[in-house]
């Protein structure tokens, strides 16, 4: 049995948010359901609860099914908006594009992505628009029927209200559906300030991956859906992709302590100002250079070889080089206290003079 | 947030194993573990402990992924074994077979599940020696490629050592692969009083679906492979099917805890208990009748109708008329008392005079 | 280049209606159409005659995809039919059970075949009337959505169109659609006397794999449906499974050929009329014996060994022994003639003393 | 029944070499090859004398699969050569990756096609080197698995042998298999003036699209492998596609007669000369401007509006502004005469002006 947990202090760790554990809260939630017998299968007090939590959150009534991974949020709602033929319009930069090992394409029985460029990680809107028509009604093309925009996008920059109207504007007036990957949802509706019934439905959102486990939770996401027509069909793929937990109750523990006393936004705030102190900080360090609009709790910047090399020696964990030469991201997450971020710009300066 | 926990007492609740909650040292080790960072993805050293544990468990080295389901457990390690034209044999009354809403069909990219028959639940040797040989090389028809066997079964039986041995000889005289659904692994083994490997590789199984959830885990079961050669395409295949958890320690700290000190056997051994207590009960009880061999945790029998509808109308929950009218199931936990048990026998006891 | 054709003489070719050539109106369809420039993809003045011809014989406007083979001509229509969590009732002895190596999975994206018994290769009614609820709206099955029936079946015999209304019912009444293999649908209909419209729609049928091939033409079936909303899915499937030909006129020619004049009847009479011929001599001979109700052009009988080992050593082609031992079964096509058939009953009556 | 074929004058017939009919050797090879009986689903004489002729041409043995489009003989082939989890790299002009409506992904079973650039629809050798080794053994990402790369390509350039050659060692090093889509093999191989082996298996092909529709040819493709492991599974796959004709003889009477007596090169040499001619004729128009490297029988050319709204004004069919605005394709084929391309380049000559 392991007896070390913390391999990486959390000074050290920016690879990404999925490096931190749980909120204290979240944890302890755990055990304290786990007590007495309660039916499988989402038939559960816990699972009503955030149901409730989240029809509340987001200002109606909502379809929430809790599942393992963000990836399986995403496929599965995907998969119940397009047919195999459609086409799933993302950003060259996405985490469906680059990160799920096809996992859409399983999910969606062969659905292809075609990439939409855009600045800052962001679907451009007018690219979105040819996009939306490109070969429609052609049989020997696949038929743009999704559009899934990443919120807070994976280079750490936000949407702003309008422009998801606008994109989901664009799409709707082309028959086409509207999926957001919130992956880091609480990160871009703080950043924001806005409610999440203006950043999903009333932004013309119609299914939502709903992150958890990125802003302190374990291993629970959850698929909300905006269009009850859909509730079936997320039903069944989930079954049939092995994401409905005959104990569902302990994913639905998480999401419940989660959404309680608004911790899920106490969270993201916190990963917000870290990231927003540590861009601030690197702005001042000569010779760093701080790339796109970070405004959740990703960062990207260029480092001098030295600096990157520097903060590897001293145990600092974070991915380098792998976007390009002397191109450095930081994750920053509710785990972080101001003390690491002072620490790691500290060292960033040591080692860039 | 969920404050009501729990809806339905031990004492009532016999519906599955997995209604029940989790075992304490399981709930507790998930905060253990909730602190400080790690590295994602399966590289903490909770999953590394796992792994160590389960290579102990079974005498030798094994290839080990965590995942949240036992359907995405079953399914994955199909897919692994077989390609789309291939046919999986499996008895009628099997999970992969009867309640999982097609999910092996969807992970093997549309593989068949051919049924053969047999007593209690287990295939019979004859019927499988036919079977692995129909039609093969026959390109109009699926070919026979894994034989899918379910110990503990789903009706509470399990397979003797001999009796494994010679169905995974005949499936791998014919050249198929043997897989092993152990959603109820522990029960089993527990049964026979077998060490993990005699009952699984030794007696020819290629990979084991191992269960933890219904045993007193909580989202974490995990597919145990003893061909290393799968091992790449299992990784890969987990991951685009959603089930490669970002936060796998949270999977990991739960199987840690379950395998630590033997707790996973003294959970089987208790349930296994409580079915032969409750089987002996109900054999003394005129007017019951006690059906097939409950060796594991599962037990059928045939009550009288007012029995049945007194023990509902006394608030208890277990499955009824749902294989043939008068039929009632009865699924046993770590989590029963002897008093649970005893205050069954006596409802039904009050109600079948 | 190949010089020989004629390997099997039509008097000894009995294995199946596919063995056969093509009729020489079809055969000439081909080069009379080769010359010139058309559109390609199905908007060729070829592929709209037939379109133009099958609305005429089903008496009201269908969609018509020319495919390449019975296989993609079913496979594709229960696909327009059914979700991947969806269950295909049919019958055991169905060629989509038996025959297409897992193809029905493949195009559906892993929807499951699920059985349902009855005499003479029929679904019966009253098996089907409890396979339509069977688990329907639990999530932890395949749900009941189609009923696929072969007309004429595998085993050579008819439904009549009270019992196809009334399976058509039973389905319809639980929201299931109901799907027609008519790989020998000309031959159950010269048995009927019916109209194309009479055992179809008019009986409750949504989509027809409209068989040409075994009954004189080459390489060219049909899916036709009869609702209006499956068209454009039909369109978008039949194109990525490689079934969207660019010369389509070559398939529409061989059907357009084959619908003119009745030809499609004709050839269906011929083979018709052979088996009765076959199964009326057969049971004259003392020592055979006729199984199930042939009534189209299959025809499955006891021999004696001696009899079947007569047969083969005079180089006749035929299947025996498949099903079961001592079975033989004899499938007539349009290009069997009174002389092929006498042969070989006087060839079975010699073999038989 | 249709009694109009000829629609469109060869003179105006200039939208794909798919509109012309066929090669009279061919159209007449069918009803040469219908009377007879034959066993069915490839067992038959016309099949076996297409793998002999197949592998004379080839100068070795070869598996052969007749198919009856280019896309199921390309979307088979893939299927063969990568795991779901793979990854396809292929030009982005590519008919995989534009005209096939998804196929690839649907007969692989989610397969992603990455785009690899390069002029003149040629893959670039730097790219690919890139591109074989990105994120290789990397889990969140599919894998390189198989380059595909189209000869002659769709813009109507044509690899050379040494390009070839290096764009598949550059695969083999990094582990990739090497197909090709031969649509218009015989273009390129005219144009190349090569022998078949030195094109496919001496230069690193381990599976070909052997084109024929498009040249002669009616509803009849092949795969032909150069890698015996792949055998069994191509014809299970087969089978299962739907692409396992039980009149198989009627698509191998087609290749049969294309390859006899080398008119397979006689049709591909009169295409491509048309298309020279063409080309040569388009240069000496001032005002139109020939683009890319016109090799094989198709031409991409600039044309004033006024001339390609007088050319479809005359009856020209062609395709324009799809690629770009003023942008038009020519393609030529078996059928067309230098009466024909002269007439069309008097045309453009006068609509110029």
């Amino acid at each position: 049995m392991s007896t070390t947990t913390d391999v990486i202090p959390s000074s050290r760790a920016f690879i990404s948010d999925n490096m931190a554990g749980a909120s204290p809260e979240i944890a302890q939630a755990v055990p304290a359901s786990a007590a007495g017998h309660a039916l499988p299968y989402g038939n559960d007090p816990f699972t009503g609860s955030v149901r409730r939590q989240l029809s509340e959150t987001f200002e109606r009534d909502v379809d929430v099914f809790p599942v393992s991974t963000g990836t399986a949020a995403n496929c599965l709602g995907l998969a119940a908006l397009t047919p195999p033929w459609g086409s799933v319009l993302c950003h060259p930069n996405s985490h469906i594009n680059n990160d799920e090992c096809g996992a859409p394409e399983f999910f969606t029985g062969g659905a292809k992505l075609v990439t939409v460029p855009g600045d800052d990680s962001k679907i451009d809107p007018d690219a979105l628009h040819e996009a939306v028509r490109r070969k429609a009604g052609d049989v020997h093309s696949v038929q743009p029927t999704v559009v899934s925009i990443s919120q807070a996008t994976e280079s750490g920059s936000v949407y702003t209200l309008d422009e998801i109207r606008r994109l989901a504007t664009i799409a709707k007036d082309a028959g086409l559906r509207v999926h957001m990957d919130g992956a880091r949802f609480a990160n871009a509706l703080e950043h924001l300030g806005a409610t999440p019934a203006e950043m999903t439905w009333k932004a013309g959102i119609d299914v939502l991956s709903f992150g958890a486990t990125k802003n302190g939770a374990m291993t629970a996401d959850a698929i909300v859906s905006f269009d009850p027509v859909l509730a079936t069909e997320l039903a069944f793929r989930a079954k049939r992709a092995g994401q409905l937990a005959s104990k569902t109750r302990f994913h639905a523990a998480q999401l419940d302590a989660y959404l309680a006393d608004g911790l899920w936004l106490r969270n993201a705030r916190q990963a917000n100002t870290m990231a927003t102190r540590l861009g601030d900080g690197l702005k001042a360090i000569p010779g760093t250079e701080l790339l796109g609009s970070p405004q959740a709790n990703i960062l990207f910047c260029r480092l001098p070889q030295q600096a990157t090399e520097g903060l590897l020696a001293e145990g600092y964990t974070f991915y380098h080089d792998r976007w390009a030469p002397g191109i450095v991201r930081f994750v920053t997450s509710f785990s972080h206290t101001f003390e690491d971020i002072d620490q790691l710009l500290d060292a960033v300066r040591r080692h860039t003079r």
